[in-house]
C-alpha cells in the first residue's frame, strides 16, 4: 500500500486534513485523479449538490451561511467549494462577514473549500467537479458550490449541481441582464435577496416575466423565493424551496437523468485531456510552436498543416 | 466553381452581404470553416485587433462609438464584433444608444456583426475568431472586439486580440474584483470611463496600486486613460494609447510573437475539434450515454469505461 492509498483512506475514513490534501492533489495534478478517481467513485453519488449562482454583492454567501445553518440542525453534514473571489469563504469580503462565518469553520461536520479563479477554465471546473467528489467520498450529505456572475464558466461550474439557485438583488440594475446571459435556463430556484429594500417586487416581477417566455423543459416551474441575508431565519423559504426541488427530482427521474448527463461530459473530458497527453508525446511544444509561426507569416493556413502532420497523428491513442 | 467558391471571392472582392454570411456560415457550421479559412489566410493579419471589455453599465459602447468616429476620420476602414449582451451593438440597449449608434450603422466603411453569447463557450470565442479572419480578409484596418465582464470566457475571447482594453467605472464597487478575476493580466490599456463622476481619482489609484504590484512581463507600462463617453472627444486619449501601443508591438516584436500564440491556439482547436468528430464516427452518441449511466450507477468508474474503449479508439485520427 503506497502513501496515496494511505491518504485514500484516511480520507474516506473521515480525516478532514487528507481530504484537504486529496481535493489540492487534485487540483494541482489533474494525472492524479486517473489513480483517486476509481477509489472513491463507489463512495459518491449521495450528497445532494447545491448550486448558488449571482452577481458580486448579491450577498450569496449571507444565504449560504444561513441555509449551512438549517442543515446543520437537521444534522446534515455540509461541504462548500465557493469560487466567488468577493466571497467571504476565498477570503475577498470584509471582516463582518468573515466573522459571521467564524462559527461555520469551527464546526467539524462543515467543510470550506476555496477554489482559486485563475488557470485554465477547464482547470477551474474539472477541479470543482473533483472536489465535490471527494466530500461526497467522505460522506457529506450536503455540498454547496458558491460562484459569481453569469457567464459561460458559471455555467459551466453549477452543472455539476443537482439543484441550481440564481439569486438576484433588487436595483442592482443588472438582474435582467444576469438572466439574459443563459442562467435562466440554468436556474431551478430564483432568490431575490436583500428582499426588504425598494424594488423587490420589480425583480420579482421581471424574473417571472423571462420565465414566463422561456420554454418550459420540464414539468418543474421555478420558484421565486424572497430571501433576508442579514436577518435571522433570512433564507428558510430558500430551504424549503430546495427541499422541494430535490424531492421533485427524485420522484421525476431527472435527478438520475442529470446525473448521466453530468458523467457523459466527465467522459468525454478525461477523453480530450487524454487526447492532449498523447498528442504532445508524437509532437513536441517547439514544434507546434514552430508550425504556429509558420502559419502566422502567411506561409500555410492551419488545414494545411495539420494535413502534413497527419501521419503522426497515427495510433495516437 | 461552387457556390460557396463564389461566395468567397464576392466577399474578398467587397461585398458586404457575402461578408455577412461567411460569417454565418462559419458561425453556425464549423465544418465550413476547413474550406473557408484556408481561402481566406493568405489575406488576413493586416488588421489591427482591439479587444474592449469591462462591466455591464461601463459605458463600453459609447466609448466603441467614439473611436469608431477617430478612425472613420483617419479613413480607415472598421469591423466591430460585438459579444456584450447589454451593448446597443447586439440589441440590448436603450433607444437612445441605438440612435447614437446610428451614424455607423448607415457608414458603408462600418461593418458591425454581434455574436449570440448562447451556445457552447469553445464556440463562442471559436466564431469570434472566425467572423475576426472573415472582416480581416475584407479588408478591414481596425476591427474591435466588444465583449462584458471579467470572466474567463472575456480573457478567451479577448486574446485573439492586439491590443486589450478593460474599462472601468468609478464607485461601481467592482473594479478592484474585476481586477482581481484575471483581467489585470491581460489588459494593455485601462480606461476609466465617467472620469468626471466622483470616485475616478481613487478607481485610477487602485488600477494603479495593482499593476504596480503584479509582475511586469513586457517593458510596456499599461496607461491608465480617462474617457467620457458622453463628451464629443471624450476617448481621445485613449485612441492616442492605442496608436502607443501598436507600435510598441511592432517595434518590440510582440506583435509577432502573439499572433504566434493564437495561432497555436488555433492550431490545437482544430485538432480537438477533428478528435471529437472521429470519436463520434467510431462510437455513437448513445452508446457514450449508456456507458455514462453505466457510470452514474456506480458500476464502473469512468477510467475503468475508458480503458475498456481503448480498442475501439485505436485508429482514432
Amino acid at each position: 500500500m503506497n502513501s496515496l492509498d494511505e491518504l485514500i483512506e484516511s480520507m474516506i475514513s473521515g480525516n478532514r486534513r487528507s481530504l484537504g490534501k486529496i481535493i489540492t492533489l487534485m487540483e494541482n495534478d489533474s494525472s492524479s485523479c486517473s489513480y483517486i478517481i476509481p477509489k472513491i467513485h463507489s463512495k459518491t453519488g449521495k450528497a445532494h449538490i447545491i448550486g448558488i449562482t449571482g452577481p458580486p454583492g448579491s450577498g450569496k454567501s449571507s444565504v449560504v451561511d444561513k441555509l449551512i445553518s438549517y442543515y446543520r440542525n437537521e444534522g446534515l453534514k455540509v461541504g462548500v467549494v465557493a469560487i466567488d473571489p468577493t466571497s467571504p469563504f476565498t477570503g475577498g469580503a470584509i471582516l463582518g462577514d468573515r466573522i459571521r462565518m467564524k462559527k461555520h469553520y469551527t464546526d467539524k461536520e462543515v467543510f470550506i473549500r476555496s477554489m482559486a479563479t485563475r488557470g485554465s477554465l477547464g482547470g477551474l471546473s474539472e477541479a470543482t467537479g473533483n472536489a465535490v467528489k471527494a466530500l461526497d467520498a467522505f460522506g457529506k450529505d450536503i455540498i454547496i458550490i458558491e460562484t459569481v456572475g453569469a457567464g459561460q464558466i458559471e455555467v459551466d461550474i453549477v452543472k455539476v449541481a443537482d439543484t441550481v439557485i440564481v439569486i438576484s438583488v433588487p436595483s442592482m440594475g443588472d438582474s435582467v441582464q444576469t438572466i439574459k446571459a443563459g442562467i435562466m435556463e440554468i436556474g431551478d430556484i430564483f432568490a431575490v435577496n436583500k428582499a426588504d429594500i425598494e424594488g423587490a417586487e420589480k425583480c420579482i416581477m421581471e424574473i417571472k416575466m423571462m420565465l414566463d417566455l422561456s420554454e418550459k423543459k420540464e414539468d418543474w416551474v421555478p420558484p421565486i423565493v424572497k430571501t433576508y441575508g442579514n436577518l435571522e431565519d433570512g433564507a428558510i423559504e430558500l430551504y424549503e424551496s430546495i427541499k422541494e426541488h430535490h424531492n421533485y427530482l427524485i420522484k421525476s427521474g431527472h435527478h438520475e437523468k442529470k446525473r448521466v448527463i453530468r458523467e457523459k461530459t466527465e467522459l468525454l473530458n478525461i477523453l480530450q485531456n487524454m487526447f492532449f497527453k498523447n498528442l504532445y508525446s508524437v509532437i513536441s511544444e517547439i514544434e507546434i510552436e514552430e508550425l504556429a509561426r509558420i502559419i502566422a507569416k502567411r506561409e500555410k493556413d492551419p488545414y494545411m498543416v495539420i494535413q502534413e502532420l497527419m501521419p503522426k497523428l497515427k495510433n495516437l491513442m
